[in-house]
């Protein structure tokens, strides 16, 4: 029996990075936070601390700064591509690259009812995601959004489940359905309008959520990763973690009030949690990383 | 020299509750999180354990989730008011109550172009917030804001400071300029419009951070202040609590690239703190509870 | 009427300072978080953005580092009071200076059953804190602990409250009682052996937690305080903020299960907050800021 | 092409269940955080929202509390061994069970020098984790730990590296490492002392990290898994993850001060990400959990 270095990667993790354009009195705003790390023959730095191959990741910091001047920071997928592919291209040793970006959304700000030139409010809560990694195996790009938090008062029913001997649950056919949703896509190509499949994506998740009567968040899932998949072509599996964000309906009997739906508490926790993935049965197998990012614990 | 018992005060913090209007089929929502704290002769139960005269937390929420029922939650300083008055007026060792209030702002779920009648979306960052204290003295309102994320790309400065021997601070005449506003204004007053005015002062602050060229974070705060109190007549004092989140031009010149304000780091910790207060010189003198909650440590 | 500066002041938060000792084979740690800030006569920066007066955030920060190497880091209290005095004497128009820090626990790592000369692990969950004033009024020193979480199986009741319309709590003779202490102490003095007093107030406040048979959160805080002020002649006064972390018995009945006061959900929202102070009638009065940042809203 | 579904769990989340045993004076205490998920058939949930082989979420939270009592809670890999196990072999849908846990540290009070029987503190940062899956592969158990947060002021070092256009870091002989290790053990056997494991592998890893002259942090996690697999013949496999908490040397200079590593100032972001894995090469394969919870995103 021997002991091995099995996989490892190392990186540089959150350069909160914002760029600006200010080419004219109208500026725009990028406001990432980019993750990179590498791969390759690294074994001398584990087993013999021999740093002779190994980029620091000061350096791969550097990079994403001077490639946000350089490059400009368009969509993430794009700014993603871009480093992984030096990374892999440029730097010798290195054989794969991981680049993680999350962005975040800022609208103008209002003034006299007119949308101001140089200034912004942070907007919305969710958190657009890009992944992108480059090795020998290709170029895999994964979209995605978390913390895109949803509420519906009416519209969700749970009913008709199995039960055992540790079953109290009651059956509801009218419930609050809450979530804050976790979602990531899958491309199968990278010639893509990276910033319209975004708002697609987004819009047609926002649709099924509140358009399905939902027998079961499970359902509601199903729909929303099914819509996207149809409209999409470039997409070829989606993969879904939402908590079910409990709201329980106040027990305001003892006080001689009834509560049909109108009065509940938001529970933190424990919630519930599903997650499931959609695919294409025709989709190009996914790169290691897709299932050990996105998820099923 | 004896011991003796303070200040003091008990309550539950943090109900999370939403409450639903569902008359017709466009539902509405109000998203809150309210603590509860009363105040009166307590005495025994600190020095003897003697609980005859409290009134449990548990009833004071239990008390929050009826009231959303039975008085509904419109504007959270009524829904304070509300509360607060029946603690001090129904329960009889009461002397003195003191609500506190978030409020989550929502946006409708927009389906094909309409919005929908009963999903929404969270949006934005800041949370609205009242505090109502009622006690002898009167009803104090004071309303809030917090986390409202602002940044602009430019029109900021910052030179011709106090320099020591610690001074390494070059100066600058074209900075970007970001915060997390904190913002408490005291009412004069109840009888106001409570939603009409927290938009109205929010979108003064706004204006004002974005329109001033500003020569220090302190010059942004007294602008927005002051335009606070010249255009809303029953708001007798605001006071402004700011992070100056620090955004770093990034170095690119190792690397041959200029940086005219477009590339910066984003940076966590430390920052500036900017705390002001702006009153209205003839302003009835504030309760303690302002004081102590709207802060200068 | 007109428009006036109120408070104000502004400084330097959350600089994250280590300082080590290396005389010797055996180092020593002092992991800190300070918070400087400056009051005096600053209208000139607010009115017009004047900034000749204005010392920036950015030397204050400098000056903290510095004189981390310079006087060193032995009891917060005192490098509080290092600073607060240096901005007061040394720097022309400040007036008053407040120095907030947050003090970090660290252990020495064992290996094979020794302590190491150079290695810690974090250790605790609890911050000591210290809060120093420094203006023309005098010398202001505030100790203090936070998030120092304690916990009892038993020797806790509910019982004898007051109850209302609204009031559905069962009383309890045995409960788990849970908290996260959250005490400041103000001294009456600056000669004091600032190490020695923290690890005795805290120590006499574990042990009031622990032994006494608690009728109420309220008695237990009263016994801390008093516990503290009779044991430590420095302290004149003793503010103590605890929320009630409540763990609720499961109900196991349903699956014909006794639960005597052995499983609990450990709940995290809403929870019961208890604030009080216990103070020698004879205290000298207290600094502004006493109030302001001790608390009571 | 059709969409079809993939991967697919849901369960119940973060159930914070404390047990305590009150046999006799001294009490014990287990505090956990539980989290369910189950595997099998259950398509027509998504597909048609028909839940008839849904076991609720809120039945999986029932189980959890109820074993509490009924098995009780010893070590957190058994506690999900029994889980796991009733889920998979007691509930007739399910064919597979992912049960993860965390666990929080208390140590006793210690009162007038002695420990107390029924009052503790909670203590340290790190937590220790346990994840069990159990399906038709056979029982699968993968212990850890997470947040154990480490320091040394010297020996360490970071030299020789890869430079390239975008490197400007100065190479250090003498620098602070810090981290906050996440690390993960799979077993090859459940017939293990779970808990005397727990202990030798953190010691063990303590060990490593204060004992290395570390070259890169790289090596010192290389010592660590290979230090734990020599000693521990149960485990077959070692993931690490370590940021790199960057402590900076500040720049004392321009104040006439001469900084030898003793002043520094401790940064959040961005940090270093090294992440690798250790592994027997005769190891078992690993469950497909392995992969998607340990990482290498």
């Amino acid at each position: 029996m021997a002991i091995i270095l099995g996989d490892n990667q190392y990186g540089k993790a959150e350069s909160r990075l914002v760029r600006f354009y200010r080419d004219g009195p109208r500026h725009e705003i990028r406001d990432v936070n980019v993750t990179t790390a590498l791969r390759g023959p690294f074994d001398a730095a584990y087993l013999h601390g021999d740093q002779s191959a190994v980029l620091p990741t000061d350096t791969q910091k550097n990079t994403a700064f001077a490639f946000a001047k350089s490059k400009g920071v368009e969509a993430v997928e794009t700014f993603g591509l871009e480093l992984a592919r030096h990374f892999v291209h440029d730097v010798e040793p290195v054989t794969g690259a991981r680049i993680e970006i999350e962005q975040y959304d800022w609208q103008r700000a209002v003034v006299d009812g007119a949308e101001h030139d140089h200034t912004w409010l942070r907007s919305g809560q969710e958190v657009r995601t890009a992944a992108v990694t480059v090795d020998d195996s290709g170029e895999h790009v994964v979209g995605g959004l978390k913390d895109l938090v949803l509420l519906k008062s009416t519209g969700s029913e749970f009913a008709g489940f199995l039960t055992d001997e540790f079953t109290t649950l009651p059956e509801t056919h009218d419930r609050v359905m809450a979530t804050a949703l976790d979602a990531k896509w899958r491309f199968g190509t990278t010639d893509v309008d990276w910033d319209a499949t975004y708002a697609q994506v987004k819009r047609l998740m926002v649709r099924e959520f509140a358009t399905l009567q939902s027998l079961a968040l499970q359902q509601t899932l199903w729909h929303m990763g099914t819509a996207v998949l149809e409209a999409v072509p470039s997409i070829v599996e989606v993969r879904l973690k939402a908590p079910n964000k409990h709201h329980f309906a106040y027990d305001l009997s003892p006080f001689g009030l009834e509560n049909p739906g109108e009065v509940f508490w938001a529970a933190d926790r424990p919630y519930g949690l599903i997650e499931a993935t959609v695919v294409r049965d025709d989709a190009p197998p996914a790169h290691d990383a897709w299932r050990a990012s996105a998820g099923l614990a």
